[in-house]
């Protein structure tokens, strides 16, 4: 079988189409025939080696996919050969708080990912797929959308009438939007376009702010909810973009820290989280019981996710960077 | 101003019109000009003397309503004057758990009721109405509306995703319905009607279940959800009710105890509880805290009550007697 | 290897000892040298044939033990040969709630139990024994421990200052009486003995009902707690038990349903549950977070699990005639 | 009557003695006549003008404190006349979640405190003293105690063998480890002084960091934890501590800001939190639940707060010099 590899050093260039044995179920073990991957941001940082950790190559990227269970191996029960599942990314995590997830068994590194035509997968680590979405769409589900449902759910147990604000419209967000819309919560976007703003509202936001135009975000999302601030700000930007989400949430309100796209570099006095009196949460995706639970409000809500761009997955390279560039608007996925 | 009280012995026939002495109000209370107000079945239950608790009588009825604010006391901070608000339930339940209500602060017996022109309440006992809602809406919320919000929302943090199970179509089945299915949940109904459990189809519901032709309704529940069970049900048929509750529910899942329209006898072996494993909890209404969320998410939803019918207040006898009667769809309200 | 098996029919009489191939550990397996196990209610039904399922025969029973890693298969990561290890009684409940708990995984039926010489477990259930206990105190933990954690801690969310209520001096009431004292609450415990419930006091009880000499226990209770009732009744008593067990309860408190000591025959009416405002929760043992939970609470307040009585695991017939005879204070143990 | 006012400008130096009119009770208020009363941090920095707020002036200073009820307003009923009762720092906040707390009603500024002979307080607002504690002892409870109890119980669900971190050996950090250690926790301490850390090891510390010979005490809490973090710091050092804080953390652990005895400058990339997977919470104090919750607990505990110091309320001045000191041991309180 085919696979793509990261070889040598880190770096788009370095990645390499290899033959691979064919896998063969072990115990507890599936042989998934891989049909769509999907890209994160952390996948592109681990490839060009700017990823916190480095992880020992040759390694199989990518953690998102979905595809087709082609063997089972012994004491497998929860799915059976032709069923369409989901790979998981955190390998032991079901269920339960974060302190439950066993480290170092993250897919896409350090253990291998699904850039390749099938691979061997825990049967605790995958999750059917529901049945209305398309392979590209389902692929997108084990980082991105989980991460935005265990923000939102799961450890911020988001209510009916409750503002989100979401920062820009990478995949995360547009999950957290949808999530959030399909909840009953009231939306806020930010985003540097008018045009996504439009698509955003398309989706359900209630309002958007454009930070070209209002570099000072915040103060135009409290006057968008009368002063009281957001119930629950998804913060994917970073330092700078924190000490705004800070000015944006109300007292009492959370923020998920979640992701870096504007940069890693930048500081706050942590006396401000006193002072507002907020919760601030690290986000690491989530459990197997987070994703179950938003398949099933996906399957429910008949909710689709939302795909930028799709490539054949030889072309990777060309993928990635049109992540690196910043311009999507949801996911950018793979067609295996 | 004009009141109606029961007088001497418990009711329908009871109920005197009089004229009482227009409130003034004390500190940290406000007086509000009642607009319309709403019948709960345990208002039938005391003005006809069959509730579990004799209150002392003359006693003013109806918990629920909606009015103007038009003069506070000293040291209210909370509401102005011309401020459209309704009444809570517990007068002295801000927020927390069941634990932090005082009990015998509940409006409608042993505190005044709202069938009156003027009623004097204390400013912690109030909430705004949500603006896009009539009087007569508005009047719906106390009770009914925050009896389904506590269940399903407070107490059983339901999720999209969830399926939730509602009997019958009175007034709390109906909000429970409607904000299920705002949260992205979803509903199946039962009904002794087709043509209501299309009506609740238009509301939203995914399923209904005609307990006249299925008597044994739990097992079209089971079957409409593949064999799993509902996630919750909102309890409000009594003890054989119950007992197919019991059956319908998965195992793991929740039954709010809430009412006991279908009558008062019967038993369930309590280990059933045990043998389904699932959490059981009497509902008391809920917390001035659940109001307000509420509040929040009927505005952002854009949701509005279901009006059964409307009565003029002096015609309360006539409006006590349709909601005995049990053919209603949603609330039975009086215009004042 | 040697181990026994109930053949045929169940029946106490129907236990026979048989050898058995040495197990050898697949993927992810742990082969344990069993050194201790330990009884529960539910391990007497299985045998005699009273539980509500019957389990295909032969089956090796006993879920509860303790042994030494003595092999492990390939991908074990969490244990190394020569840990002293716990089995867990739910093979795949990981962590969070009862829905992750796959069916038909429980240890002791449907799956072989630990009266053996070795066992063949999943690495993924089982949990590190405590270091400071005794094989027999370690054996001990997994039903009957776990089970009073997660009614008390996990789920019952118990507070320093709270008042618990244990029926009885069996093993799990005796666990529930000790992690409540060591959590800061109060706890009353009932019993047909003046000296068990003098036992009891040394253990840390407040107080003790006799409840040969107050039949109506709830009274003495109420009493006992200044009318207000307890917190939360552990109830192991079934049916009849149950309905005292409604009266003993304060307004919004809370019933684990654990067992049925005192006879499985026996109804309430529901609707008390909504009277009463209370929270009544089916109890399946726990997950394994709720073990390792526990098992670093037992670590930290040097927790000692109270042994009834010791017996050579040849002797589990005797041993089972012992706990039938339901005059034992704690737990009933094997030494293999 | 007496009481001690700021008058003018902040400033220990404007403490001033006045006669002031006896208070009435009106609709829902009591008369205490104050017995002791309690400093904190807060009081300090309102009187000398250092707080972030600044109050209007004349003001009677100081949140906490302890009276006798003398006389009751109409429609109280929750108190009666010779009732031992504390203060509580937000007036209206009964229960419930922060955003139940109403702004503006913050005992000791901007509302007159207790440093006074009589005060009136609405009957919302007060809460029994557990009996066995002595005046100034009870004095300490209402902010340094609930602080305490609000960060480890009502949001960080101390459980027992858990390892909680507390920062030197101020008010709140005392009663953090009283409280942890009475729910069979582990507790460390930092302090500066090897003898303050041996009477923290009296009360039941398990180990203590003397952060003078180890100005990097991050370092000696992971290896008092085997490399594995504490579950939960209570942060109150400020910025420089803070980061620290993220590093003695075990990931998906808590870490709740509280203060800034060391100074309010320095600051932190807030990714770190995210890079720890961190709950990084800002405490108001707590509610009126939380309040009683602990007070049941110290009543059933027999705990008793520490107190360091005692002066005669007309001493204030010299009391907040010495709290100023900061080499106190637990709380410095007033004789009234």
């Amino acid at each position: 079988m085919k696979a793509i590899i990261i070889e040598g050093e880190p770096g788009i260039g370095n990645l390499r189409l290899v033959e691979r044995p064919m896998p063969t179920p072990r115990r507890q073990e599936v042989i998934v025939r891989i049909r769509a991957t999907a890209l994160n941001y952390r996948d592109l940082e681990i490839i060009r080696g700017s990823y916190h950790t480095r992880f020992p190559l040759p390694l199989i990227p990518i953690s998102d996919g979905v595809g087709e269970v082609v063997a089972i191996g012994e004491d497998v029960s929860r799915v059976a050969i032709g069923d369409r599942v989901c790979s998981t990314f955190w390998q032991r995590w079901v269920g339960g708080s974060f302190d439950m997830a066993e480290p170092s068994y993250q897919r896409g590194g350090p253990l291998d990912g699904l850039l390749t035509e099938y691979a061997a997968l825990d049967e605790q680590a995958v999750v059917p797929a529901p049945a209305h979405l398309t392979d590209l769409e389902a692929a997108t589900l084990p980082c991105a959308g989980v991460t935005a449902w265990h923000s939102l759910v799961t450890e911020g147990r988001v209510h009916a009438g409750d503002t989100i604000l979401v920062l820009g419209t990478g995949g995360v967000s547009i999950f957290a939007l949808q999530f959030a819309v399909n909840a009953g919560a009231r939306v806020i976007v930010t985003s540097s376009s008018d045009e996504k703003i439009e698509r955003a509202r398309a989706l359900g936001a209630a309002a958007g702010v454009n930070y070209r135009r209002h570099p000072q975000w915040a103060d135009a999302v409290i006057e968008l909810t009368q002063g009281r601030g957001v119930d629950h700000v998804l913060e994917v930007g970073g330092p700078d973009s924190f000490a705004q989400s800070l000015k944006a949430v109300r007292r009492g309100g959370q923020i998920s820290v979640i992701g870096y796209l504007g940069g890693t570099e930048g500081t706050i006095n942590p006396l401000d989280i006193f002072r507002r009196q907020v919760t601030v949460r690290g986000i690491p995706v989530g459990s197997r019981a987070s994703f179950e639970a938003m398949a099933r409000a996906i399957d429910a809500g008949r909710i689709r996710p939302v795909i930028d761009r799709c490539y054949p997955w030889m072309d990777i390279g060309e993928a990635l960077r049109h992540l690196a560039g910043g311009t999507h608007f949801g996911k950018i996925v793979l067609q295996h």
